[in-house]
């Protein structure tokens, strides 16, 4: 049976990327790759037109498809909306949670024509390769209790943070094996001095750890972490951690490779249907002028066909496209530097295209 | 009537370095301030004594003191006690709360003679200055409902992150106040577009800012900022968030500058009254060596003097001889570079004193 991509450009550069990612998808399918391609809304876009971010018939697509391909959500239009539920934001953490896809999967590494790029001094990230394994459906982001309420004469707000023992399992292997497929070191990152929902964390890493001997666990604090990250960043191979911490840490390690526009995401849930999205945000500030970075969309594509399509050799070739319009000197404005060509959104689709 | 200072070695490195900064405390006492000073168990060093991290006895003499300088809490010596209440670390959590210490400073300063030490780049640190306002008697750390418990046949733990109207208030008077006095920006960090107690936070900063007309109000999402530190740090002047996302970012923003053994903080309740401690963990891993760095700790009495004692002549007579010394090419092993004089932790403290 064919299987259903949804195809969910979102907000502020959202469309003009997933643009371009689309175009290497319908070569993709040029090259026998079975998908059925459809889009969808969400985000600002899905509340300008149907008053809430995540319509009913987006979800019943995202249900549909075995890989979403997301572009960004989120902008300054829409930061106004009181009610909380109906932001961009909640959209996609909508399709998180109503699909389940609780391991998000967040790569920083340093291209090396781009080593440059980064803020970091180049022999600290040369090389740089980081799996980050955010737990993605759990923790303070869907916590119950939460809400602002009037207590004793003024307004006070609380979230609550919470994880049980099989959410906790559920994302620590994935990491432990990814970690088998790497390089066998697993930091696992909580706050177990000091809050209890992370103990139990820690507790649970734990007692999965045996049945991983070949992988190396740690344990570091958040606060710890973000040091090290700076730091240090080659000390880690793969990093576990809830969704708050996660959230934090992957953006840190995603701008130490000081190209952030390079970098994709994977989401996915426990039969591998996954949503697929770019680590960086909808931009709004350069929306629609035809020069955002569309390449880290177009890698989420490959991500996707190698977690949830099983079809690492059309990946790999999209990945090798990319090397080789880096190599070429192609830059987008994000990531130009001297003796390169800056190029536009729809330019560097065409280079990936013909480099495909 | 003589005011009263406690010092608290604590543990791992704590006791070295702050046994230099207590020479420095001598010195100043010889050039008529007008303290005593007396000496106190916490953290693991009051566990072994007394079973618990924050003695009654410590806890009364922290209460009559206008000013406490801590070492360090925490090792791997008592990472293992079951009882999370017994742990170093709630010695310090204890006295940050029993005080009522609402408020933590901590600067990010990067020395010029140290500007090299930083993981980034020159240009991205030389002459950075941003102060860090942290919330530190709230929010997640000390929110009730917590703990871990059974449901429906697993364990589940549980923390609250909550904020009342009045404690964001009262922390945001101190970073509006503190911007005034700076360079007048002040960013607000916070996760609004998932979290409601977050929401309440920006909510309050925006409340508060018609009364600051000449602070620059901005807010920002925690990933982002944590991506900003990193990107371009010399973006901020005064950051001001709550207790756990200032955990993270104090630390990160720390590690920037490249040299944390230089950083001391403030913890102040509203009559002034404060505790003083460095900014780095108590190193376990080079404790009882003499190589530790003091100079965080003696740069934390030289703000206990400015914040607690109102003395900014002394204060700024200790900054100063830290800087000569610093000048004149003296380095304990953290902060030691080519072209420099490492020097034990004893020797640093002997050539402040000596440049005092
Ligand atoms: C847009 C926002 C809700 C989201 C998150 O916090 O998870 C984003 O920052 C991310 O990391 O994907
Ligand atoms: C030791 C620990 C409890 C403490 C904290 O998390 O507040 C420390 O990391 C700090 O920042 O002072």
């Amino acid at each position: 049976m064919t299987q259903k991509i949804l195809v969910l450009p979102g907000d502020g550069i959202g469309p003009e990327i997933t643009a371009q990612a689309s175009r290497i998808l319908a070569a993709c399918q040029a090259r026998g790759l079975d998908v059925e391609v459809e889009e969808g809304l969400l985000g600002g876009a899905a509340y300008d037109v149907h008053g809430e971010p995540l319509p009913a018939e987006t979800l019943e697509k995202a249900k549909a498809a075995r890989g979403i391909l997301l572009g960004a959500v989120g902008g300054p239009k829409w930061d106004r909306i009181e009610d909380l539920a109906k932001r961009p934001e909640k959209g996609l953490l909508g399709v998180r949670k109503q699909l389940g896809l609780f391991g998000n999967l967040r790569p920083a590494i340093t291209y090396p024509q781009l080593a440059e790029a980064s803020s970091l001094k180049r022999e600290l990230v040369a090389g740089l390769d980081i799996m980050i394994v955010r737990e993605l459906t759990g923790g303070i982001y869907f916590g119950q209790p939460r809400g602002i309420e009037e207590r004793d004469g003024q307004r006070v707000g609380f979230n609550t943070y919470v994880y049980s023992e099989s959410e906790i399992e559920r994302i620590g292997r994935v990491a432990f094996e990814m970690a088998q497929k790497r390089g066998k070191k697993l930091c696992s990152v909580d706050k177990a001095n000091v809050l209890e929902v992370t103990i139990l964390w820690r507790e649970v890493m734990e007692r999965l750890a045996p049945e991983y001997p070949d992988v190396e666990l740690s344990h570091m604090y958040v606060d710890n972490a973000a040091m090290q990250l700076v730091r240090a960043p080659k000390q880690f191979d793969v990093v576990v951690t809830g969704n708050m911490f996660g959230d934090i840490l992957s953006d840190a390690a995603a701008m130490l490779t000081g190209s952030i526009g390079m970098l994709p995401s994977a989401s996915l849930n426990e039969s591998g249907q996954g949503m697929y999205e770019p680590c960086h945000g909808s931009a709004p500030d350069i929306a629609g002028q035809n020069v955002a970075n569309p390449l880290a969309t177009i890698l989420s594509v490959a991500m996707m066909l190698r977690y949830s399509f099983d079809a690492p050799a059309l990946a790999r070739q999209i990945e090798e496209a990319v090397g080789k319009v880096l190599d070429d000197g192609l830059r987008t404005a994000d990531i130009a530097s001297e003796g390169t060509r800056t190029v536009s959104t729809r330019e560097m689709g065409d280079a990936v295209l013909a480099a495909f």
